[in-house]
């Protein structure tokens, strides 16, 4: 057979497999040959049509917040640009960190000539310990701030080594296989926020990072306007641009304006300020340090994240401290309350941080009490807000009063509203929008203000994690290839270990709990009796007050035992199925509940 | 003895106790007669003191929102207001509902003279069903709507028969024991709301219930004005008022102005347009209505709870329908995209709601499609945003257009902002305000607002679920009493059979699993082997791929029960506690994980 022939002679010459087994019969040899065959045919039309295409690969971020990572490749080159991780949604239960699924990238890591990192938050930088070990000896580029925070992030695993550049962004080129790249600085919640050029032989790409704009950014810099707009200039096929803030109208609010607000709120409180805060926020802390020095109060620092920040932020001269100001949390009670302002980890109403546990009255130094102001300087990040209420409620509890971000304009984003998006869009003027960085709804809406100012409709895409946009001779030609795009789960120590059956599992038995039925089955075909039953519940009822419920379930177990051994051969297999079915069935009936039968028999 | 005799005497008399059983030993009838004792005392000391006591009791409702009750006693008598439930928090794992704990009132049931109930959501009636068997056949009065969903509801119990008694607000006044019981008409997000004002010999006592000042309130009528001011003009000793947006500044916008902005968002919809909102919104939903009429187009709903209180509403004349208005789901089809309002349940994100099912191309009916509209005519509830925002990018997905809170004013709350709470308290002008419905924070925000318009702060109360307010000579004069409080379980068939210890196992079960050790133990003391080991896990790790993790864990187990066996006497818990010890550490150390470790040794 011509086909076959042509084949075969093919498949050797290219993929070098190993001769067919000679005990394969006809059929399925004839089977197998045209699975083969389509394989085949794809990869050759890949080999000669689209390994010179732009390929622009949304790993993660495009569905939900969280495990930021953008794959760009083009012919033998691939550049990652942030390797992030997600926090758990409210479902996946036991889980500890989402990571991305970049198996795609470890098939392809030979090609691998980089990873950027655009700033040091966990979502662009948390995946780096997880995921690195897979890759290989990969460089990773970033700015200072980034590079440092994450070699401390780096000392917790004491096994792995990364390979880490750091690289000053106003300066620096560099050329990674065929590609060259350059940077310029954005505004954002933390320094040394990073926007990427990526020059293509198919065109120019920017991706924003996280990103407003700021006109007075406080302590931080602005961004490179005469920069961005040099860049714009020239032609950009496309820009990937953050879209967490584009259902909000006009302009973020500058964190000057939060910087004059903290000050203000310093004359209100006539006893000790705490004051909630990202630790990664260097220029809302330089501002209360600022306000602090104002206002003759002493600075402490609380919280583990918070002390660690500071002592990269002050080793790398990010701090301006005034002599003297700083003391130690057990300094505190040796000066008067109008004398001290505390800057603390945990406003998401994480119990365990410093604020969480001021909360509930377990702080080894600070026991809160009437007169104290506690100012949550933050917003709840989304899924968080029934938390910061239950911190809030606590702190009340305690005596403090609150000042947060509903009654007092102590909290800005760092991510750019409508208006931003729109600057940076009619500043960069590219081709094509890829919204990322946001849900769906989010990226839509980003989509919908490219729309306003003139991108036409079909040259703004949205995608979904996995899939790949192709760009050749300046134009998009496809949206439809996919890289694989699961979560990947770390519980513990294990990465990639876990899978929807054990999420599922624990779903199971969060609802409902478990029972273990342990059934001794006689080999020689006496009868079961009640004392041959063991079970055992975890999660269902409170055992103690439910013997009568336990009863009637033993008397069930016997008599299924029993129905099936009057047959002369004991199926144990059989039984167990009749047991899990059957009690399952006579559970619900009794408690409209659905816990899990585990039915183990035990031949005596 | 002489405290003994006396107080044996004493109690027979009250409370006709059994005699004490002749077997006991005298120090254990000594220790509880001393126990008695203490009861005792306590008794006395009420019966002649504080039986006379105005007592408020705080019995839900006073920390989170959720399962309002209230208890107010004088005497020989006790009535309650509103009687729901909570829906459980995010940790409460596999509840369905939680009830307020009314063991006091089931113990003083014979005191219970009626239970009145301000509206009919279910945080104000829920409990009903559960409850009411437990409370003997107690009258409860309530307005029509509220009535009627409280019957509609009870159709799904068939076992339990409630006594409701429907009173005219207006009209109506209840005399309860020594308690004289008038009523006024509020506006709040579903019609029928009133407030209750108790007469009592102590003093007279306002429950807002859930509130705002309305004076625009489309199809539903204005508070009752006159009737407020006039009991403010006499003299109150206390209002219990809603706090859930005392935080909120300004009045809580009008319902009309909602139906205004819907009817612009009709002018700017070319296709279908589907609203999501609160099935008991009824004057949200005919200004939907009459919008529809108004732009020539058909109505239709959609879910169950929707249906069910359209076919209340109706029946009672509550709305008006234009003629040929109305077409079943089905017949949609036959109509223009543009002559089309779908009135649909599930705006809060439940994935099984009507929205729910059309967001995932579930819908029997509609299937969203490119140029059709959802306008989420609502808010998430707090702890929901996250499923309200997944289903909006669900809907997305389908190609519809959004419109939503964030973007148009298309929702506005059923309760009073601090102006609304400001001008109650100016109207009726209470000694005393106890801030009820709402967290710590939104009470004590209210509270600031009382002390704002001249309330002293100690005449500012902040309860606890369980607290009890005493009042006597118009004068508080304790708030130290508390009765049980505990949260009661719905879970299922079962009320209160589930406490702290199933949900802290289900906690366990749901964040690393469960491993069932089976290990049987040989009585003739030979070295147990690989063989005699059953390990069972589920929700811990993936079994078929942890094959090297369980061989360990099996290795470790031989060697603690070989390690013990070596002794003459075979104690078997000793070997399970060792297993549960010894195993949970060593799978900790190798995974970081503590799944729950159960185990089971059998004799043979």
């Amino acid at each position: 057979m011509n086909i076959k022939k042509q084949f075969t002679r093919r498949t050797i010459q290219t993929n070098k497999r190993p001769a067919r087994p000679p005990h394969q019969t006809l059929p399925e040899r004839e089977r197998r040959l045209i699975a083969k065959l389509k394989t085949h045919k794809t990869m050759q039309k890949k080999k000669t049509t689209d390994h010179k295409n732009l390929k622009i690969i949304a790993v993660g971020g495009f569905e939900k917040i969280g495990k930021n990572c953008i794959g760009v490749e083009y012919d033998q080159d691939i550049i990652l640009i942030d390797l992030g991780f997600a926090f758990p949604s409210r479902d996946m239960l036991g889980i500890d960190y989402v990571l991305p699924d970049i198996s795609y990238f470890v098939k392809n890591k030979k090609k691998i000539r980089g990873i950027i990192i655009s700033h040091g938050h966990l979502d662009h930088t948390g995946g780096i310990p997880y995921l690195i070990p897979q890759l290989g000896s990969v460089p990773i580029f970033t700015a200072r701030l980034t590079s440092e925070m994450i070699k401390k992030r780096l000392e917790e695993f004491p096994n792995i080594t990364a390979n880490i550049k750091t690289i000053d962004p106003l300066k620096d080129k560099l050329r990674l296989g065929n590609f060259n790249i350059e940077f310029f600085r954005v505004n954002h919640s933390i320094p040394d926020a990073i926007s990427i050029v990526v020059h293509s032989p198919e065109g120019t790409i920017v991706y924003t990072g996280d990103f407003k704009f700021d006109f007075t950014p406080a302590t931080d810099k602005r961004a490179n306007f005469q920069k961005i707009a040099e860049i714009g200039k020239k032609e950009v096929l496309l820009m990937l641009s953050e879209s967490t803030n584009a259902h909000k109208q006009g302009f973020t609010i500058s964190e000057k304006e939060i910087g004059e607000s903290l000050d203000i709120a310093f004359t209100k409180c006539p006893g000790r300020i705490i004051i909630g805060t990202f630790s990664s926020l260097l220029s809302r802390i330089q501002q209360i340090i600022n306000s602090a020095k104002k206002h003759g109060r002493k600075v402490s620092f609380a919280g583990y994240s918070m002390l660690q920040n500071f002592e990269i932020a002050s080793r790398l001269k990010y701090y301006d401290l005034p002599r003297n100001i700083l003391i130690a949390p057990h300094e505190i009670k040796n000066f008067p309350d109008d004398k001290i302002v505390v800057i603390a980890a945990g406003s998401q109403g994480q119990e365990n941080s410093a604020i969480g546990r001021m909360s509930t009255g377990n702080h080894r130094f600070i026991k809160l009490k009437k007169g104290d102001t506690v100012i949550l300087s933050s917003r709840p990040i989304p899924g968080n807000e029934k938390s910061v209420f239950n911190l809030i409620d606590n702190l009340i509890r305690q005596g403090a009063n609150i000042i947060h971000d509903e009654n007092m304009d102590v909290h800005t984003s760092g991510h750019g509203s409508a208006g931003d998006l729109k600057l940076m869009m009619t500043l960069i003027n590219p081709k094509y929008l890829i919204p990322n960085h946001g849900s769906l709804y989010a990226r839509y809406s980003h989509a919908k203000l490219g729309q306003d100012i003139g991108i036409p409709e079909q040259n703004t895409i949205l995608l979904d994690n996995g899939q790949i946009a192709e760009f050749s001779n300046n134009q998009l030609i496809s949206t439809k290839k996919k890289i694989p795009s699961g979560q990947v789960f770390v519980d513990g120590l294990g990465i990639g270990d876990i899978g929807n059956v054990v999420i599922r599992d624990r779903q199971h038995l969060a609802g409902d709990g478990i029972i273990v039925i342990i059934a001794q089955i006689k080999t020689d075909n006496t009868p079961a009796e009640d004392k041959d039953i063991d079970i055992i519940s975890r999660g269902f009822v409170y055992m103690k007050e439910a013997d009568p419920l336990i009863n009637k379930i033993r008397q069930n177990i016997v008599e299924i035992i029993n129905l099936k051994a009057e047959n002369t051969q004991v199926d144990l297999n059989q039984i167990r199925n009749d047991l899990r079915d059957k009690i399952g069935e006579f559970v619900f009936q009794q408690t409209e509940r659905r816990p899990m039968i585990i039915p183990v028999t035990i031949e005596v």
